[in-house]
């Protein structure tokens, strides 16, 4: 069966976005510092369009993301406005321009219902009403045996996490310590997760840890 | 110069005890999985005086925390009730035994004066009363050139790490989440602190992340 997987930055601290986070800010104060270890890969800069970069122990990590993944969940906070607002009058359609780095259809948790926009090189955004489980089911089915990448933020992975749906957990684990913020493994109400450690890849400027969600 | 140098056992989810810690479990519900990965060493059983045990990848990490140790400085959470108390009538002398496993002079941060204790193989407990600056020049003085272990609990880690006084710190993290307790990152007072990540070593059910401290 297709796993559902989740990659996440995380400060030392235990914070996936900083104090103070907001539409347009969706990392938080100093959160942007989560990602100082992926943004230089040539990995990361070819799927985002961009040509040169750095090659080192991340490089495989970054691609693996890319890997045998069918279909993405993500929350409404890293999207951005759904349902338009502040940010003018054309459409919001995501932060990755014409051709976002996902190439498959991405289930998008939200409030706003909303008709699905299909973007260039394979991505559409579907926009999700009724839950975590539906949006999961719906990108189970997209996905036909390949994995599920669940994308941020950290609220919607605290609730897959607790739900019981969530197969693996890759921990990007930065140097910083952000001091507040949003803290990945809050909100779990009590449930009993129970976590095998994979492995662990030691990288410049970050550790990636690797988890077994075992139910 | 002599390093000031911290090692603690950490649950993913950031806490060095569980909740409810008392004098009878300083770690707290749920801590005692911290250790899991170093009680079973047969370089940790050698320590405490038993036999046997395993052998791997924690087996170094354990034994660089031995090595060119001069003096130790220790919060009264970790040693035990420093004036008696509920223990009866004989003065409480750690929980280690005659012979503890550090075998160098131990400062321990209390409340209460006492004079010092020497144990059998080379341990002497101090009883330091006037803060983290004096236990930490004593031990200095004391360590003759060698590195200083500072050893838990949290909230000691926290206040030396907070004034800008630890050199190196070393994190077992440990796939359990304990959800609540006490956090190894918390009442820093908004302190700056710099981490520099010095190495990952990933071993059976632990990974070693060790971290210098940029002042």
């Amino acid at each position: 069966m297709s796993k559902l997987r989740c990659q996440i930055s995380i400060s030392l601290d235990g914070f996936v976005a900083g104090r103070n986070q907001s539409e347009e800010n969706p990392l938080g104060e100093g959160g942007e510092r989560l990602h100082d270890w992926v943004v230089p890969l040539a990995a990361w800069r070819q799927s985002h369009g961009e040509q040169g970069g750095e090659v080192n122990a991340s490089t495989r990590i970054f691609e693996e993301s890319l890997e045998n993944v069918g279909a993405g969940v993500m929350g409404r906070n890293m999207f951005g406005p759904v349902h338009g607002g502040a940010w003018g009058d054309e459409p919001w359609t995501g932060w990755w321009g014409d051709n976002p780095p996902y190439h498959y259809p991405v289930f998008i948790l939200t409030h706003y219902p909303r008709d699905p926009v299909e973007m260039e090189g394979g991505t559409t955004f579907h926009f999700v009403t009724d839950g975590i489980e539906s949006a999961l089911g719906q990108a189970r089915e997209a996905a036909r045996g390949k994995d599920i990448m669940l994308w941020g933020g950290g609220k919607i992975a605290q609730q897959y996490l607790a739900a019981g749906l969530l197969d693996e957990l890759e921990l990007h684990v930065v140097p910083v310590l952000l001091g507040d913020g949003a803290r990945l493994f809050d909100n779990l109400g009590g449930a009993k997760v129970q976590l095998e450690q994979v492995r662990a890849v030691e990288a410049p400027g970050v550790t990636h840890l690797k988890y077994r969600v075992v139910t």
